[in-house]
């Protein structure tokens, strides 16, 4: 018993006392007092029990990580030699390719600008007002053929390549993930200029007087059409960290900040060496001995598996959001003054699945809302019902994105996502129910999200890559 | 990507449009903004982190339960059976031992107030002030004689039976609890008894002229001695929940309460099972799986032995502590009417070992306070050299208590009381840099007393007891 704060607070009655003989007696029980831990006492910080739980849960991992090293040793091999060169040279091939059909992307809108702007200056000529002739339908048709072919290549040979000629899984996803994202951004590109010329055919000619013509102006851009269509701009927008094309973005008003940079480079190297340590030290050696559990088909071997493997994938899935959306978008936003950083918002507080959905990936819901959603609702299709086509739609992508990497289009990932839908819904009471972000919610989101739904998705995905590839 | 909460939150120009042709050129990114994570971005909550946390934390246990029912089954043999039937008939006589201390501690006390009284009334009648005459000197030396004697044997005999007869630690173990909180109990009795004969010395005759005589008068107490001198008293002394004796202490003022009676008694019951439960099921094993780690003096296997057993020992003493200083005192104090039920206070949320040890046991703080740190302080002893003193006796107490059950005094418990000392000088610093209370202060508390001391004393010992008995 450590008594250096001494005197004072014992009780009044001892000041006086300095003989020898009278100290014993002094009262110590002085007035009534609830224990601290009971109901009747005043409320009590718990702090304290707080620290101990993360305390409790970093000696947890540190022991595991003991334990693995006790068993394991180091597993690591050279980062390079995990797939034949072969490989790397076909996912180069399918990097070389893209820049392609961003130049077929771009002529075709650069051939459609010549007869479009002639059809309008007809109609001032003839002192017409310019509107959707058929000449016009005509030439937006022969754009929208021309970009389709595009596009559809665009996934089409990375898949065919990652399908059937590269092995290894995670250079299969990277060749695939490049050609998703020029996907979506040529879409995007199609359409927005397409709006954008007819646009044009009003605000050609007055602005203020014609608001009952159903096709407003898009004057928020300081970019005009067809002034945006360069070569320059389009590879602008094939960097620039968002899906949606605009003729102009918001500019960030400092200049190149070369820290900011350094510091984004830092952390994706850093992400990146501990996820590659993550996955050979911890997750292979975990999945490894799952495969017995699930020939054996032990549910509560199975359980223990999963849990073991949420933790490791749960920091593995972080580390990539944290190096993807938060490190190299904003690395890429800064070498293009990007303005618009939000690519993602504060997911982590979700009460519910369906707000993880909507915050958690900025760039793919933005361009869902603006280019599937939204046009689907304007065209009377139901909230619920244009909700539904974005999920499948969705989940198709990443059957794609999945299944073909791994060789194996069995529709796990199709069916995780479409369960996502009922999910939702099952959640978004709770957060009527408690409020937005409460904790019964948001325990309830990690829990559906990151225990219970990746590893046992992990997990299959394994399984199914070694029956088919006797590893 | 769910779109329901829909149309309000992306543009404003969305608003006037209703025509398909016109929706995917509206604007997304209109204004710059930094990422969430940014420094540059407003502050956020992280509170679903926290969540995710305590998740983690139950998961790692949930799957560390699999893993141990996997490898073991269920060890649980029946509870009385862990000890051989001798060893509970001893445990009984030294139970059936304490009331007879007992009576001849109120015997002593009996037998002095008559010459005591005598000497006051020869006093008075001879017209003066009754004071210290050599015959109340006597007659307070021949008090304390006998209760030295008689609080002497009170350690003796339990001590003895436990360390040569009783073979089961746990056994032991309560055999000297019993014995030493009546050992406290006594000497805090003798003392104050004598104190307030001295103190009548003065009170008997005016006590407001005579504040110079270095006797104070004590009169919190609604008995005044010797009517506190009772069988009755002394008895209640012995149940009561502190280990300072008082004539009279406050009482609460509801009467005997039932319902709250029989929680603490649930209490006491499910946290005895699950203790029980941790010891057979998780510590016995772990301790049995470390003797080869601590035989090969493997110091990484050694770290993952401390590790692995800090979270089940923290888990039995967090136990341990809400059922003896909550649930078992409180249950005391209810049948008892005891009033000032502060037996802890919040402990957890100490920033410093030094504030840990005054408030996680204030039985024992307080007697330590009352009975040896203030005398000494009164007496010229400088505080730091007292509470010097009091930790030397308590580490003493603690080697007494753990040493002779497990039948090696080797002196570990006494070291490990005494390192306290300098630990808490190098934490005391750090409370005053970072204030009281702070999270850095109170995770180096728990580092230092539940994750690193506790469970690397429990190998010691189990290391110890096996090494004695080969079992």
């Amino acid at each position: 018993m450590s008594q250096e704060s001494s005197r004072q607070s014992v009780s009044s009655a001892e000041e006086t006392s300095d003989n020898n003989f009278t100290n014993h007696a002094h009262a110590i029980h002085v007035r009534n007092a609830p224990s601290v831990l009971s109901k009747e006492a005043p409320p009590e910080s718990y702090r304290g029990f707080l620290n101990l739980a993360m305390l409790i849960l970093a000696a947890n991992n540190l022991r595991l990580i003991i334990e693995n090293f006790l068993k394991y040793g180091f597993l690591l091999s050279t980062p390079g030699t995990i797939a034949a060169p072969y490989d790397y040279t076909c996912l180069m091939i399918c990097f070389l390719v893209l820049p392609l059909h961003i130049i077929f992307a771009f002529y075709i809108e650069k051939i459609t600008i010549r007869p479009f702007l002639n059809e309008i200056k007809l109609a001032k000529k003839e002192g017409k007002e310019p509107t959707i002739t058929p000449k016009i339908k005509s030439i937006n048709k022969r754009a929208g053929i021309l970009h389709t072919v595009n596009i559809t290549f665009i996934l089409l040979f990375p898949s065919a390549v990652s399908y059937f000629i590269i092995f290894h899984p995670f250079l299969g996803s990277i060749a695939l993930f490049n050609g998703l994202a020029l996907f979506f951004k040529l879409i995007s590109y199609a359409f927005v200029n397409r709006d954008l010329r007819l646009s044009q055919l009003i605000g050609g000619i007055s602005s203020s007087s014609k608001e009952e013509t159903k096709i407003p102006i898009i004057d928020v851009y300081s970019v005009q059409y067809p002034n945006n269509i360069t070569l320059k701009d389009l590879f602008y927008f094939w960097f620039a960290p968002t899906l949606c094309y605009q003729p102009s973005y918001p500019r960030s008003p400092d200049r190149f900040r070369p820290g900011f940079f350094l510091k984004r480079c830092g952390e994706i190297a850093i992400a990146c060496t501990m996820m590659y340590f993550l996955v050979e030290q911890y997750a292979n050696p975990t999945l490894r001995n799952s495969l017995r559990a699930i020939d054996e088909l032990s549910l509560v071997s199975i359980v223990e598996r999963v849990l073991k493997l949420s933790t490791i994938s749960l920091a593995i899935w972080l580390l990539m959001f944290y190096a993807v959306f938060h490190s190299t978008l904003n690395l890429l936003a800064e070498v293009l003054r990007f303005g618009d950083r939000s690519f993602y918002l504060a997911w982590w507080n979700s009460g519910s699945l369906g707000t993880y959905w909507r915050l958690w990936n900025r760039p793919v819901y933005q361009w869902f809302k603006r280019h599937v959603y939204l046009p689907l609702v304007d065209n009377g299709v139901s909230p619920r019902v244009a909700s539904f086509i974005v999920f499948t739609l969705s989940a198709a992508f990443h059957e794609f994105l999945i299944g073909i990497p791994t060789h194996s289009l069995k529709g796990f990932a199709f069916v995780g996502m479409m369960s996502q839908i009922p999910l939702i819904e099952m959640t978004k009471p709770l957060e009527k129910w408690r409020g937005k972000g409460s904790t019964f919610g948001n325990v309830i989101f990690w829990m559906s999200f990151c225990l219970v739904g990746q590893p046992a998705a992990i997990l299959l995905y394994y399984y199914q890559w070694n029956m088919t590839h006797q590893i």
